[in-house]
């Protein structure tokens, strides 16, 4: 059984606390490590790229290798499965219809002063997509990146994902095809986000980069961080299930352990107003965790960081999700549509008994990166906003500058700043001469 | 005379890059001392707060102390001229009427599936505007900061404004108090950013912060970021003119004047067409400069970092500019709306020869909390949409899962993440075997 919590005993606060404050990632400082690689990159380009991959890669590279050719992605995506190939094809449809949604209008307006007001939006140029590899290398994670930033109009897509041993995944490059990718490098950690953020003499500088990573990862984005545009700084993953009673026990465990299974410090929690609900899941979960291939490390996540909360009513799961902030919500419960309204702070909310989180990190549609680590609270998944920029317009008429500019001159000589007040007073000096003419 | 550089000289694209590298901000690495900071906030609370404003800013502070109560406000407002309080008055109604359009909109669809899917846009509950305090102490910023937040629909607003020597500006407190701000403390640097994030004894913890600040503010800022949000990392100021023949100089020497008395790290580049006009420009500088109360930074900025840039014609301004990604684009031109859409890097343009950068300062609108330093690459000013975070939304109908959910078992198997596909499969079997009944 993992840790249970009810809402009616006394020590609940404390413990849910608690869970709210446990750290789940290492929290290694690799600041002066990542610093390290990062300067190496900016000083001696693909020569540190090389050296660094065949460190940490066991991939002994030339500088010209750096690059996957089209010829080695031909040969790779050769081997993909009819079966993979439709079904990437559809998550990449779906994904693009959902993403087309997002894109903002530009506005522009004139006021009673007789201003013209407005903004604009405008793509990044290029953008850089930070794909994890090994263990966690994934071919969805491709399409979450790399449609949102087509979509957006972005004109030059680039993608690092390291190749430990020198392994391609067919899937990842096909997925890099599908979502129209330019430019595909095997390098990985601090030293990919470096290349991209600074360029090589074969990697060209991005203005953005996006996408997951582990710790080296974290820290060389958060290093290179006004350099170059960032999206966030990705932690474990989790899920909040909020349940009423009649849910099938079996389904919930299964959610749950999807969660549990990416990663020993996932975090999956049920919440439910039954407890024997939460007897039956948990019970579930005893069950079918041994079954799973990768029930190592799903066992671990659900032994350190599996929870089952018993609440009293949905308001008060409403209440406490809202301070977990999840990055994935699921709402199996009568009617999903009245709770979402008071679940304000989430990544994503699925709603009903058959929209398993499953389905959201592969063909839903909407972005599977999403915020973790309580961040929801300030922050919302990747979308073709994160690829765009907004350009504020203005342009007055003399009119509006007689009408406007004497506050101006006022708020500037009211913080020291006399040429300021001085460059409209020019303009309005003149306004007012033309007037007596 | 600053720097002039002339696109037909030879030698000018190695110039130009020379002037797009320079690094015109003290390099200094404060993350050390900022994360000693940030760590003694973090342990002993309110204690190290008034220790470090005892060290920084001169003064002693009990706990008590810290947050600036209402009657020391009303006391320091009362002070503020009627005109004054006007000229405020109007900036603040003009922000939020700009800032009001800018609220995005909640989508929801049924696709073809016949999934229901959107998302929801919310507020951040709390945020935290920190204010530069001392020479740069502006009642425009807080306005800039604080009116969209609220906008956006921010339940708790909270100010941070070091008063060195004890000092109070009545602006400042005016301006928190017409945006709707719940909360001010006197304190600064980076033990002002730590508390917001963090929090202590006195201060709770905000979800993002927002506000430009020095290299201890930018430093804390990047190393509390993932636990807030935070808005960007701000550099000096920068403007762009970019004009034709026809413009009278002083008022294109004014407009470069009032970005260069910001800071002596300021930048202002004119761009011509006409080499005559840079030369009356050139002199219309140096005749205005001496007259400035702020000569010295106004004269070290346009010394260090002035540029004056002969071009060919407006194409090649417009490609330049976008090289150039600048803060403020001011163009004085004819057709100043054709120009405009040639350049897409820019965090705010001003159009014609009657929207001087000054009015976009205070009273035009849009915000002056803008990219710096090359980052409207891939950058925005700061907007409602700062303070408000996305939820996706999905709803699967059993149907739905039917036709999407085979391709998430294929891709999750593809994977390796067993349980994934199991949660779809689940579902999928009952659905089936009810078909069948």
């Amino acid at each position: 059984m993992p840790v249970t919590l009810n809402t009616a005993d006394a020590d609940f606060e404390t413990r849910f606390i608690e869970m709210l404050s446990a750290k789940r990632e290492d929290s290694t400082d690799v600041h002066d490590a990542v610093a390290g690689i990062v300067a190496r990159v900016r000083t001696e380009g693909d020569l540190a790229l090389c050296e660094l991959t065949a460190r940490f890669d066991r991939l002994q590279l030339d500088p010209d290798g750096l690059r996957i050719t089209e010829a080695e992605i031909a040969r790779q995506v050769a081997k993909v499965s009819a079966e993979d190939r439709a079904a990437l094809e559809l998550a990449a449809e779906r994904i693009r219809a959902y993403h087309e949604r997002q894109l903002p209008r530009d506005e522009s307006w004139v006021d009673d002063s007789g201003a013209t007001l407005g903004w604009r939006w405008t793509p990044v140029s290029a953008a850089g997509l930070y794909v994890p590899g090994g263990q966690a290398a994934y071919p969805s994670s491709v399409l979450m990146n790399a449609i949102p930033a087509r979509v957006a109009g972005v004109e030059r897509l680039v993608v690092c994902v390291p190749t430990p041993d020198g392994v391609l995944n067919p899937l990842v490059l096909l997925a890099a095809q599908l979502s129209g990718v330019d430019e595909i490098y095997r390098i990985g950690g601090a030293q990919a986000v470096a290349a991209m953020a600074y360029g090589t003499e074969t990697i060209e500088p991005v203005d953005k980069i996006t996408g997951p990573g582990n710790a080296y990862v974290a820290a060389a984005k958060r290093q290179v961080f006004g350099r170059v545009g960032i999206d966030m700084i990705a932690g474990p993953s989790e899920v909040l299930v909020i349940a009423e009673g009649a849910q099938n026990p079996d389904w919930l465990a299964l959610d749950l352990l999807a969660q549990a299974e990416h990663d020993a410090d996932a975090q999956s929690i049920l919440m439910t107003t039954d407890p024997a609900l939460g007897h039956a899941v948990a019970g579930a979960v005893d069950r079918i965790l041994p079954t799973l291939p990768r029930a190592e490390i799903a066992g671990a996540s659900w032994r350190d960081y599996g929870t089952i909360i018993i609440v009293r009513d949905l308001q008060e799961a409403a209440q406490l999700s809202n301070r977990i902030a999840p990055e994935h919500l699921e709402l199996c419960v009568d009617d999903p549509e009245a709770l979402s309204q008071d679940c304000v702070h989430a990544g994503a909310i699925f709603l009903g008994a058959h929209t398993p989180e499953a389905v959201g990190d592969y063909v839903s549609g909407p972005n599977h990166v999403l915020p973790t680590a309580r961040s929801a609270r300030f922050s919302s998944g990747l979308s073709v906003m994160d690829f765009l920029k907004r350009t504020t317009l203005a342009r007055l008429t003399p009119g509006a500058l007689a009408a406007i500019g004497p506050a101006a001159m006022r708020l500037a000589a009211s913080e020291g700043l006399q040429a300021h007040g001085a460059s409209v007073e020019a303009r309005l000096v003149q306004l007012n001469e033309r007037q007596k003419e």
